[in-house]
């Protein structure tokens, strides 16, 4: 169990639309948790470790919840392409090379590396068909220190056949794979059917079984793209609509749920991700890349819907969540001005808040610095942006800029559940 | 006169469509100017300087056909503002600090060492109205290698008291930097309205006077945002349209004209800029974050008009014109997707294309590896991107690669003019 104190500068979300400075303060972290704010450190405090990080910009740890691990190496390649080409040419045929755990290996630990780098400290994300590699990918990401969640991915039709699975030996390999993830502290299984266009009824079926057997959330893919939605309707056509889908196969909202992407939910989903309780994983990058369109986040949010944000590797090309933040804002922007559906674009607090509070809630108490919550925090060094304004910032200025041209940048450190991120 | 060989693999446009690669090949450059590639060295050229960048990306060098530079101590704050207020409330106060060559002189500092380290070769620049500032930033740019233009700008109404001349002053103080330029080489004068909004009818008419008299180029900003176009409806009634306010003052079309943003000059103002000969300048970036909208860039390219890219720091936040080439690609296919009038996205050719052999030629023959252009050459270090694909990648890819990951880092060597830039 760690204890330490922190030093200096916090800034994190009270709520939707109000980011909160702290500034000059001492913060303690007991056994892993966020303590509180001292102004003086208190004398039974006063032999903990100290890290003084008083000119740096001190956040909440941010959740992925989106991301695709084994695409990582094509990212910002190929991107004139929209979904389901896109899948079929460039996606699958690198995700096949996952059967060899030699590759995966290798390609695991250059991602595993980058994230560890990033202001990332919780993320949802996918594997690929292959227990082995899977399993490989979560040992990568428990020994660096980072906490989450990982699918091995479902998957029985409509898929080249080197990454189909019978449908039986997908539901033993799921099996296997969970079984064998007990040994794993901050990394732990999501059962992860691709999308409806590649799993049958009775494989969903079976899923939703184990999901509520083993009281694991979901992860897939929901409305991204406007052909899908077409195919999802001849697949399964006695469902109402896309996310119907997952409901009648017993999918959302057993345990917690995750769809990435939503981009044309707004309209006929609503009233079953508000009901089933389903967090959107909001990937703007990716939605923009493949031409996917624009989430209507802030309708979304009104609507009392729980939204995070996706890197969506290799959709998005950029592991950073502080890229999605700004993107998040940018295409909200161009939503409010091309669209005319009266949606308001999204504020930075706000894009910050999906981040950090309101994302960090897929994973517990996560994502600000409040007395009980997991202490994921995150220091950011804004010294490379020279400005002949830097002393009349405030501290929400100094982030936001930060954000808007240092959100690639590597994090100057990182705590995750308490436990400093070392080189 | 510099002459040189540099060895490694290029990629450049062909044409709007189509990247070339020249793969490990000599480029000679003779007088500063292109002479062309060799497989093997001529024995006449065997003693020049010779450059060796195998493992590099070899582009040509960037054009920025619309920069604020007063505005870079603020890029990447305060974006949740459209433009109008964000003139009164943040950019008009900043450019009125520029009146203090002290000030003038750290901030354009800061700005001129970040453009060096860009992959930008030529800049079309906004300074403020002071004259003095103005030429201290000419004489940074010049003393820094980079080649371009430089505005003071003309401003006599619609600004804060501070930020406004008399009309004949401003003529006066633009006859007199016009004169003190005439000691840089490579940065020049151009004709600077700042926009219809700020600029009496007399002053734009003695502006287009002093252009035709001067052979000086010209660059404003045209339909940009709809309450700035109704604004302009109203103080040049007898206009047909924005870009028609700047033409019967005798602005447009007499020198080389370039127009930033164009976001609504598709539907009223195409023939003019065709017949003007107008250059875009396409701001994707700004656009965005200042809720304007999308410019229909390959709908202007389809009708012969000129387009470029723009930062337009600091309503862009990033000073680097690779980042643009990855914005103007997104935010076109945000404009396909959301906005129904059948234009197409942008391909990676295209945007690549806008950034160098197209923008360039509003300076020269600059922007390709073709005999006879000024040798402007960016060099570009992919090495920090980790993937398993890096040895099957081609050098298109790996420069797609790059912009889409690296477009905020600085260049590993550049020449401007055939001049190497030194740190």
């Amino acid at each position: 169990m760690d204890s330490f104190i922190i030093h200096g500068n916090f800034v994190h979300s009270k709520n939707r639309f109000v980011l909160e400075e702290i500034n000059d303060m001492n913060l303690v972290v007991l056994n892993n948790k966020i303590d509180g704010f001292y102004k003086t450190i208190p004398e039974c405090f006063k032999n903990l470790e100290y890290y003084d990080y008083s000119d740096k910009i001190i956040i909440p740890g941010l959740s992925d919840l989106h991301v695709h691990a084994p695409q990582y190496q094509f990212r910002g390649l190929w991107m004139d392409m929209e979904l389901l080409p896109w899948l079929d040419r460039h996606t699958f045929p690198e995700e096949s090379k996952y059967k060899n755990l030699d590759y995966a290996n290798k390609a695991y630990d250059i991602f595993v590396e980058d994230l560890k780098k990033s202001a990332t400290t919780r993320v949802c994300a996918f594997a690929t068909i292959h227990e082995e590699a899977t399993l490989a990918l979560m040992k990568k990401l428990e020994a660096a220190g980072l906490s989450g969640f990982v699918g091995k991915v479902n998957t029985d039709r409509n898929a080249p056949d080197i990454l189909i699975e019978e449908s039986d030996v997908s539901i033993k390999n799921t099996l296997s794979y969970i079984e064998k993830s007990k040994e794993f502290k901050n990394i732990k299984p999501i059962i992860t059917p691709r999308f409806i266009p590649t799993c049958s009824d009775y494989l969903l079926k079976e899923l939703g079984k184990i999901s509520k057997e083993y009281k694991l959330p979901v992860q897939s893919h929901l409305s991204e793209n406007l052909s899908e939605i077409e195919w999802v309707k001849e697949l399964v056509p006695q469902s109402k609509s896309y996310a119907d889908a997952y409901n009648i196969f017993g999918l959302w909202g057993i345990n917690k749920t995750v769809m990435a992407h939503c981009v044309y939910s707004y309209e006929s989903e609503l009233e079953l991700l508000q009901n089933k309780n389903v967090f959107v994983a909001h990937c703007p990058d990716s939605n923009t890349n493949l031409t996917s369109g624009v989430a209507r986040v802030t309708a979304l949010l009104d609507s009392g819907v729980n939204v995070g944000l996706g890197s969506d590797i290799a959709g998005g090309e950029d592991i950073s969540i502080l890229s999605a933040m700004k993107n998040a804002i940018k295409v909200s922007k161009l939503n409010k001005r091309l669209s005319h559906n009266n949606d308001g674009s999204l504020l930075f607090p706000e894009a910050f808040y999906l981040a950090t509070k309101m994302g960090g809630q897929f994973f517990g108490n996560v994502g600000a610095f409040i007395k009980g919550y997991d202490a994921d925090i995150v220091v950011l060094d804004d010294s490379s942006i020279k400005t002949t304004l830097k002393s009349e910032l405030t501290l929400k200025e100094r982030l936001e800029q930060y954000v808007y041209l240092k959100s690639s940048d590597c994090v100057f450190a990182k705590f995750v559940k308490g436990r400093k991120i070392e080189d």
